[in-house]
């Protein structure tokens, strides 16, 4: 049995495993490609400090798809584009802790190892770095028993763009629409990032366009240390191991976040407490021994040590998150909530949760200036928004990851886990046992993080940690009690309509009677009956403010 | 942001994401950390032939939990020791297509990384290989930046063992019961596994022991070559690269199942043809153009191939099957199927499903051979089996996949999916809509494959192919049915009940109206009263045949 141990390259694990990163049928396939490339090129320009320009192209040609996607980026280096685009597990947002959308190295060059295994074609990029006179071209494809890049083909070209990257994918893909399509993934990426443009084209030459609906970049997430309550006792040794630090307290202030030199002292102080070899602030970090390792570790628990920065989470804030929902969804009421940074395992996260109600269009209320009902303009069914349940669905859910939509694996997500653990009836709304609540309703929920665990290398969902459940919960349950606001002032509306309307049906017969009862002329009688009228209107208005002593408590989870 | 552009090991990746490995919890860790050692102890004795004896021992001291898995298996040689338990991917069984538990060669390796990193100790290992006279003892823990494995002691000792390795982790966990328990792990292995002896001492010192119940071992699964219905194109062209064999026809005949000398011809004259490029059964494999390899691929896909061979999987078998089940479940009514191999990307796979339905010990009924009704006796409920599940619960899913027992990711499981999309209504049980079943009832999946295609690293459970989804669910209508004739009978059983009951206690009084109208004795009286009670029972018995034309057809899904 010996004899046939062997080394599995990790090119090989993922092409043998292509379900894990997302390429399991020609359908998903061709979605996570353009997401792979898309997410590659808003990083890109928002590391530069670029307003993002996307263009994004499919066609079909008998069971093949070709995907190009287009930004105006700062362009990559020649030296590095094989690398990136032809090796898995390459890139340089994982050995950071910072917001980015990728994390892993893997995407898009899983991306270009499927095309290569199912059409047999290299990737194809073109990149021009600011600055540069010429763009570099080149083919790129893995050797997948080294993990290695092999460059096909490579030249110097002009490029009418001053600046940025076209990837080129050729793959077994199949365009389709519904909520898993490229168009709904575009379109939640445009309500999660206001400051994107997007075009796309897609194979029925159909042009979608996403204009963005603010010019401001979000302000550049701070890249952060490790915080010490995550570190475990392994990586703590590990890092003592590899440190470049000439003293342990220089060690604790810079590779940690959190830390000062009071700070640092106290934690060494009591690690010579705890262990039976005494620490000192200038002790050499590669000499400290397991047992002193360990008390470290104890010290760093029981230290009382500041809470992660949160400097390093931007998240998209209510006001343009609510700009965006109102933009993209057209519901009759909004409303959204940022909550506080938290910290899981030591890493910082940030859940905002909104909700978006009711489709124009159905049987909605109105009250004009003047106290009068109107039932709202029908909209088009056609151009209705179907990001929004109907009545009778369960609602929608929108989940995003440090402004990714994630599109697939619900069923698994901490989102959804979050979503059906609050008890909906009591904010008025059904809710079948354990499941989604149903109503005409989508609710977003965005994770932000400088390390978001994802439940496979696909990134379809969020693992549910419980701190993150947590503050999903806590969000949810807020703007859960604002919605329940609106239904209960909404139910009253629809009361009170019907009430007015009966009255307003007898308003002439009750003039009629009067004339006769007490002898008026016809303008007397038309008189009282608009006195009436207005009489009635102003009771509505007065007794318009709501009770909401029937509301559940914000209570937490 | 060149410069920052890094590789990524391997290790790092699977060490920041070490919930994609199953050790997200203490609890869980535990469990993944238990089951990875057993598998790769089951593997190991069938692998050479030996009937698997397995120690496991779970210690727990603060917050620290120590594993120790002893196994009767071959033993490893001294060489291989230190890259099997320390290095990820690396392994025997990726390359092959072969059914076994392990596939990736990395689940014990990152138990020792979750050891390591967690508590900070390399793993231990003791390991004799059969004839030698000594055993080897090693400390090995992961260098993660290299993905090499580290050698902190070796040394060679007397063993007491004749053969077999011991594995001994020391990490964060945290011993729990209920169905996630490495208890419910182990009594389920032993379910699918019925030639396997487990013993196990959990924290508390109690002695866990499932014994064999056949002595026989499964048959050995063959090792296959691909099918060419499964191959891709990239996948063609990398084998024609890579191959040695001299000529095409040989290549087709060596590398592929399921083609022999008249279908390679075949395939190849017919590629000639699609191909502006004519191909030879001479030509030689790396020297087949891109358009030729494109037009060989067609040709494959255009010729009628002989199916997959269907020895590489081998089931448990419905006998064998049931009789695990009835020796550790205890229902009333139990069924078994075993389908027929199927293939999804070209990889063979077979179903097997089985239905328990019923504690032992509720309110069953069973009929004497001289026709009469009991109600079953009660059995302690403290010592009442907890695989099935109770009356008003959904039904407890026991998902396998290669004989390993799945407990984790339930939601996401293609076994999940097939059980809910089942109208279970129509078998006469209850069904939330979308949901599991609620009965008192156990329903258990295996799927054995050459790969199995996980939805994570962490193999908990299987990706929702249409092949796979299709053939669990007709084994599942085959089982249903089959407890839809059950249920009717019992429901039959049940109303008879009911009448005779009504009816036994109205035979005195009709007795002694009998006595009065007719002036009998009282031993008349008596023997009058036992005749009609006959009589009773006698019609009773020749009605209990049952008519199932109320059931549905067998039709397909």
């Amino acid at each position: 049995m010996a004899r046939r141990q062997r080394e599995i390259s990790v090119s090989e694990f993922f092409l043998k495993n292509r379900h894990l990163l997302g390429f399991d049928t020609p359908v998903k396939a061709l979605v996570t490609a353009v997401r792979e490339a898309v997410d590659n090129a808003l990083d890109a320009c928002e590391e530069a400090g670029i307003l993002p320009d996307i263009k994004v192209q499919v066609r079909e040609h008998s069971n093949k798809a070709r995907v190009v996607v287009e930004d105006n980026g700062p362009g990559i280096v020649e030296s590095q584009i094989a690398r990136i685009f032809g090796k898995l597990l390459y890139g340089s947002k994982f050995h950071k802790l910072s917001q980015s959308r990728g994390q892993q190295g893997m995407g898009i060059s899983a991306a270009g190892m499927y095309g290569q295994l199912t059409v047999g074609k290299p990737l194809h990029i073109i990149s021009r770095v600011k600055g540069e006179r010429l763009a570099s071209e080149m083919y790129v494809s893995i050797d997948t028993a080294r993990n290695q890049p092999d460059i096909h083909r490579k030249k110097q070209l002009t490029w009418d763009r001053p600046h940025g990257t076209l990837v080129e994918i050729e793959l077994d893909g199949h365009y389709q629409g519904g909520p898993h399509s490229i168009e709904a993934y575009l379109k939640q990426t445009a309500i999660a990032n206001p400051h994107v443009a997007i075009t796309c084209r897609d194979p029925r030459g159909k042009d979608i366009r996403f204009d963005r609906s603010t010019r401001e970049l979000p302000l550049r997430p701070k890249e952060i240390k490790p915080h010490p309550y995550g570190i475990e006792l392994g990586r703590l040794i590990q890092m003592l191991e590899s440190t470049n630090s000439p003293t342990l307290l220089r060690f604790l202030v810079d590779e940690f976040s959190s830390i000062g030199r009071t700070t640092a002292r106290s934690i060494i102080e009591l690690a010579g407490k705890l262990s039976d070899r005494k620490l000192s602030d200038r002790s050499h970090p590669r000499h400290v021994a397991h047992v002193q390792a360990v008390a470290l570790h104890r010290a760093i628990q029981k230290t009382r040590i500041l809470g992660p920065r949160t400097d390093c989470i931007v998240p998209i804030g209510e006001k343009l998150l609510l700009e965006s929902l109102r933009k993209e969804l057209n519901a009759d009421f909004l409303t959204a909530t940022t909550r506080p940074p938290a910290a899981y395992r030591g890493n910082p996260f940030q859940v905002e949760v909104a909700i978006a109600y009711g489709r124009l269009g159905t049987d909605n209320l109105e009250i004009d200036r003047s106290g009068h009902m109107h039932k709202k303009a029908a909209q088009d069914p056609a151009t209705a928004e179907q990001l929004i349940a109907s009545r009778d669905e369960p609602v929608r859910l929108l989940r995003f990851a440090n402004r990714v939509p994630l599109l697939y694996q619900q069923p698994s997500c901490a989102i959804t886990k979050a979503v059906t653990h609050i008890n909906w009836r009591l904010y008025g709304l059904h809710q079948p046992k354990g499941g989604l609540p149903v109503a005409p309703m989508a609710i977003l929920v965005h994770v932000a993080s400088v390390w978001v665990p994802y439940t496979s290398e696909s990134k379809e969902a969020i693992e549910p940690y419980p701190e993150i459940l947590k503050e999903i919960k806590l969000g949810l349950q807020l703007c859960a009690r604002r919605l329940a606001h609106y239904l209960h002032h909404e139910a009253q509306l629809h009361e009170e309509y019907d009430r007015r309307s009966y009255i307003e049906k007898y308003l002439p017969h009750i003039g009629i009677a009067l004339q006769d009862i007490l002898a008026l002329s016809n303008d007397e009688r038309d008189s009282a009956v608009r006195k009436l009228d207005g009489a009635l209107h102003r009771s509505r208005t007065t007794t318009r403010s709501i009770s909401s002593s029937a509301l559940p408590p914000e209570a937490s989870p």
